[in-house]
């Protein structure tokens, strides 16, 4: 938990959306060496709500201040992971189609969020995880999608409009899980506090079979460092 | 209330966002000539709470089906539309800034819970009653950010990328408040259902003063129509 925080000049605000996975806690390390942090965190009525809790620690431990943010249930709606009746795939290398973890308009809905709170902050800054190296072939992580809705922010808004423009940083856009994990331990950041499966049970306990938990695995292995995550 | 339905063809679903006052039950109007509607409306814990009311009768005459989405209070703060402590203030043709009444990211936020909804339910189709003539100066009601929002979303779902491309239709964008008044004429709208002030009593009665009240009042000068709204 470094930090480049004056006590003369007061950092500014940034707002860090924070799921609880690795990648997010990653960021959230890395906004908090330059910002006074808010994190915001969503129950959109998913599968696996432990993830929550661990948001929280993680926002704690890095004195961010901490919102969770609820979106109805049934607005993303027909996936497997806020639909009971749709099963979490095995992770499948071999599949290019988007698979039935993606969420309808996840990403957008949580930036749209972070939009409206960075307003009323007076924060110009918005961190997201996101990266379009080792994941899941979600629409809503590519580069392509963030420099569109950057754009659009910032013809959204009174302070787009009046200049104070909003930026959205990506730090892990083009890094894959094991790069990523590399930028985490240099940081020190506690990986025993994130939940990154998709079904995780309610004491945070891993599958180890899903999509995120293989490509976490094998992000671990690559680094050669112990992953601290406990299965179930 | 006419309609092209075909017995035969099933039209296809539109997303409506309805917020109950003239614009939006304008919209709905023409939407219904086309598609089979789903109305969404907000609850943002804003001022005026009886536009809802009149949001789902206006559904129920276009035999639309209707969803009341939940945005947390605090997220859209700062707005004498959601905050108690700021006074809505009377209509002032000369203000030239963004007024007081502007809600933080507010048509963003909006459309993109229509977003998700309309992935979920296969809807190619989102209408919004934004204009950008007679209304208040607010950002998120001009065709620049529309079409960047079209653009953003199509990037940003699995609709998108596999090519069942969205279409943001907003009918009105280069329409007068009397002009609009008129096309509603025209499709029999019932204006006495709507409810545009920004600072309606529960019964649904209106200021006569604000922004909204003003510029309605005068488009309906202009048309030579009485205008069905009730004053408190």
């Amino acid at each position: 938990m470094s930090s480049n925080k004056s006590i003369k000049n007061k950092p500014a605000k940034a707002i860090v959306l924070l799921s609880g996975g690795l990648d997010s806690a990653t960021v959230l390390a890395i906004a908090s060496q330059k910002f006074d942090c808010h994190a915001l965190s969503f129950d959109y009525a998913q599968r696996s709500m432990s993830e929550l809790n661990a948001a929280q620690q993680l926002a704690e431990a890095y004195s961010a201040s901490f919102q969770l943010i609820h979106i109805d249930k049934g607005v993303m709606a027909g996936s497997a992971l806020t639909d009971e009746n749709i099963a979490v795939p095995d992770y499948d290398v071999d599949v290019e189609s988007i698979p039935v973890t993606y969420v309808p308009a996840r990403n957008t809905l949580f930036l749209s969020h972070a939009l409206a709170v960075a307003e009323v902050m007076s924060s110009q800054d918005i961190f997201i995880g996101v990266n379009a190296v080792d994941y899941s072939g979600y629409p809503d992580c590519r580069s392509e999608f963030i420099r569109a809705y950057e754009n659009m922010a910032n013809l959204a808004t009174k302070a787009g409009v009046e200049g104070r423009q909003l930026t959205i940083h990506t730090p892990l856009i083009d890094k894959s899980k094991s790069e990523i994990i590399r930028m985490g331990n240099n940081l020190a950041v506690d990986y025993g506090l994130t939940v990154s499966c998709y079904q995780a049970n309610a004491e945070g306990e891993a599958c180890g079979s899903c999509d995120s938990c293989q490509l976490r695995r094998k992000g671990f292995e690559e680094v050669g460092v112990l992953d601290p995550t406990r299965y179930f």
